[in-house]
């Protein structure tokens, strides 16, 4: 694969292997990559958001570098039942129960909820977006494949994993890094409360009680299937049995991305994924997010400001750029003064954008070494995706283009080009930010605005104020703020 | 069921009865509605346009009229072979091999897009919108029980629904009045060219060729199910055995249509719907569209008056307008005089909420019976959903709130409620338009708008045409007009 910047490799932090390794596709320029999507029960939240622009953004630099990625991400609208474990109610079939709705509709409901909150974040739609309960076929099939091999065993209509055969000749816990030994001591039970030979073991396939509301026929009478199965069913369906990239958020590691390495690796004879990415959580002024806690709250609540620990509303491009200030890996902490510190960043990077539109190119300007800064953006990227570096870099062009600004505002016909598809290609293509969103229509309202602000300057000229006053004060109904600078008059919506 | 207006009765066309018909809910308040939606292989065209905007005005009405409905619209994205077939290719296949993509790639891209034009149409979501291609479980076990009753037969790991056998015992025709007779005579075929025992039996599941690329297990071995069981299916499976509305467009009536009812009533015992509903086709200077005649348009073309045909681009509310224009089951034809004229209704509607916004209450003022024009707009509606008899009323209001105007600006309070409310419910809730569009954040907009009509108005009369004229030409950089009317300045996008 030539890539546009080749000098240097693309290496990813690989979970299996606890390292950066070089990428390399199993069929460059083709790359296969899965994510785990949401589970539709309810509205998004900030853990989403994390998970969902991290594997944008890789997708969007994958894509840059033209390679051709298949992205698949899944809804999950079956089989995950409370607490992530084997028992307890299905999630969408309590929801369901409680809002007296069919299960489908508590699925249809969320999904278009979801998709409307990933297109206001900007995040590009996947090439597939299957649902587990529309692959309960593929499932079964695996199942079969799996209970074959030996790997599965059946107790009233159940499936189970046999971890312990399978630990015997494979690895249960290559992932994560436990060890089974541990996982004994953690799962004992007392004897006769489970149908399972062991606490570890995890359901592949439930028996549908009569009560049940979402269940299909098997070769093992009425059920559903087991939460891990769908990932590793649709995995392979879409991308093969093996495929390159797998990605999700450190949560989904143990057990359910272990136990979907286990399942396909006993289903199809060889380990599913060779690149395993995982993306960290958020926290809340330091603290884990949750329900229980009384601090977990919406996009549509920090879109709108509607949460008594929100000071503000926040745009979605605000909630991306903040997520984007953080490598995909590391801790990050929702607070009000770092996004309001984001909003900020985002806004200096898109003025400093319309700043260099106003430099005029000079053969015999001064170099500013614009390639260096464009070199250090790719070798941030290609650095395990570190958008916080590349943002840096930007920053620097900006504080580049604002001194060139400041003296002559003169730089050289290259330098300006490689700025100018710098900024283009970073800040739109592979950061995903948009500058238009909020506005609405903003071209139009720009135009507009532009119009308003030079009727505003002639007013003054011909010492009108009692125009520029009532400028002022219909601009301030609307929420609009003019401000004055040494270079004109610019405006932002409050 | 206690209707807001229940003096008078909900009347439906029952293709079935070709006759109007109260509409009586099997259980009341809940109404179960099943819509035949796209076959995701293209872009959507003026015929989705329809079909999706048609059941949505349906849809809206019976929730206005406090039904619990749920509306079922699938997306059929396996089955549907070229030509409504039974042999030829599979047409998102085809067009999968055509673009190098896995089929489902071809889904989800057009899915995707097919949403994004229903949204700008303002065509609400339905409550569950199934995939066939994730209902594969539930076609099996129908086939299973019309094979397990006699009315199918197999053939080389295909299975065919066996028409005559039907016929014998129950009437296959009974919704499209086509005869059985004439069936055999138009469906004569050279002996031996065919697995079926009769033309007009048709597959419902068939065996899949090396090459194919859509397959599942079944008992019959791989294969994949035929295009008609899918509604079968995901209708009972969503709706159960006996439902109240099926709708779609003409063209499906035959034979979609036709073999649901055979395979459902032959599965279940009884005939699946009670009221089944068709709306009508669109031509183009009245000329039926399609691609071989050159005419063909998808939405996104006529949304950015990109075809030769086309001398400008029409919105997406005056598409929606210009549909509703017609009664559903009229024919209708597009050109472009009609939607010019479809644009500039509307806006005449949305002007006279703006006027009655401008009117005085008066308990002395004279009645205009507002009453009347809402029991008409009800009426209207109660006719088999007669949305142009409902603009008509509505023009009738904007007469009356024009000439109130005129007059001297005064109407009884609950006049006003009245009318305020009739607007509301029936130009919002019940049409679905909404007159946002188009510009984006339209308040801002606007607000700028009148700001700049202000001060243009200003320096009219301070005589300082340099400023005014400054105003009409920056507008008209931006593709505003402004036009002076007696009762002020009004603007609008070109």
């Amino acid at each position: 694969m030539s890539n546009r910047y080749n000098e240097s490799k693309l290496l990813v932090f690989n979970t299996l292997s606890r390292k950066k390794e070089v990428f390399e596709p199993l069929k460059s320029p083709f790359v296969g990559m899965y994510v785990c999507g949401p589970t539709v029960y309810g509205d998004a939240h900030l853990g989403h958001a994390r998970a969902a622009i991290s594997f944008d953004l890789i997708f969007r630099y994958l894509k840059h570098l033209d390679y051709k990625v298949r992205y698949v991400r899944n809804i999950t609208d079956v089989g995950h039942l409370e607490n992530d474990a084997d028992d307890g109610e299905d999630k969408i079939a309590k929801k369901a129960l409680l809002e007296q709705l069919e299960p489908m509709e508590v699925v249809q409901y969320y999904t278009v909820r979801y998709h409307k909150n990933m297109d206001q974040l900007n995040v590009l739609r996947p090439s597939i977006e299957p649902h587990a309960s529309g692959h309960i076929i593929e499932q079964i099939e695996m199942i079969k494949k799996i209970l074959d091999e030996g790997y599965a065993y059946e107790v009233n209509g159940s499936i189970y994993f046999d971890v312990e055969k399978y630990n015997a000749s494979h690895h249960y816990g290559i992932l994560s890094g436990r060890k089974i030994e541990d996982l004994i001591s953690n799962t004992r039970e007392l004897a006769g409360q489970s149908e399972k030979r062991n606490g570890f073991d995890f359901a592949i396939w439930k028996r549908a009680e009569e009560s049940h509301i979402m269940r299909w026929p098997s070769p093992w009478g009425d059920g559903f299937p087991g939460w891990h199965m769908e990932c590793s069913a649709m995995g392979c369906k879409y991308l093969g049995d093996q495929f390159d990239i797998h990605g999700g958020g450190m949560d989904l590691l143990f057990p359910h991305h272990e136990s979907e390495i286990a399942q396909s690796t006993v289903a199809n004879g060889k380990p599913p994924v060779r690149y395993w990415l995982h993306n960290n959580m958020i926290t809340l002024n330091g603290q884990k997010m949750g329900k229980s806690l009384g601090n977990a709250m919406s996009l549509d609540d920090i879109f709108t400001g509607n949460h008594p620990l929100l000071e503000k509303a926040y745009s979605p491009m605000t909630i991306r750029f903040f997520i984007l200030q953080a490598q995909y890996r590391s801790t990050l902490d929702f607070s009000n003064e770092a996004l309001q510190a984001a909003d900020k960043g985002m806004k200096k990077l898109f003025a400093g954008m319309e700043t260099l539109k106003q430099l005029k190119t000079d053969k015999n300007a001064v170099s500013i070494d614009a390639k260096a800064i464009e070199k250090a953006c790719y070798e941030s990227m290609n650095d395990d995706f570190n958008s916080p570096m590349v943002i840096a870099n930007l920053f620097e062009a900006v504080r580049v283009i604002n001194s060139l600004k400041a003296v002559d505002g003169r730089l050289q016909p290259e330098e300006f080009e490689i700025l100018k598809n710098l900024l283009q290609h970073f800040l739109f293509e592979v950061l995903g930010l948009n500058s238009e969103e909020g506005t609405g229509n903003f071209a139009l309202v720009d135009g507009l605005m532009q119009t308003i602000i030079q009727l505003r300057q002639e007013a003054r000229v011909r010492k009108d104020f009692t125009t520029s006053d009532l400028i002022r004060n219909k601009l301030g109904d609307l929420n609009i703020d003019l401000k004055d600078g040494k270079d004109g008059t610019s405006w932002e919506v409050r």
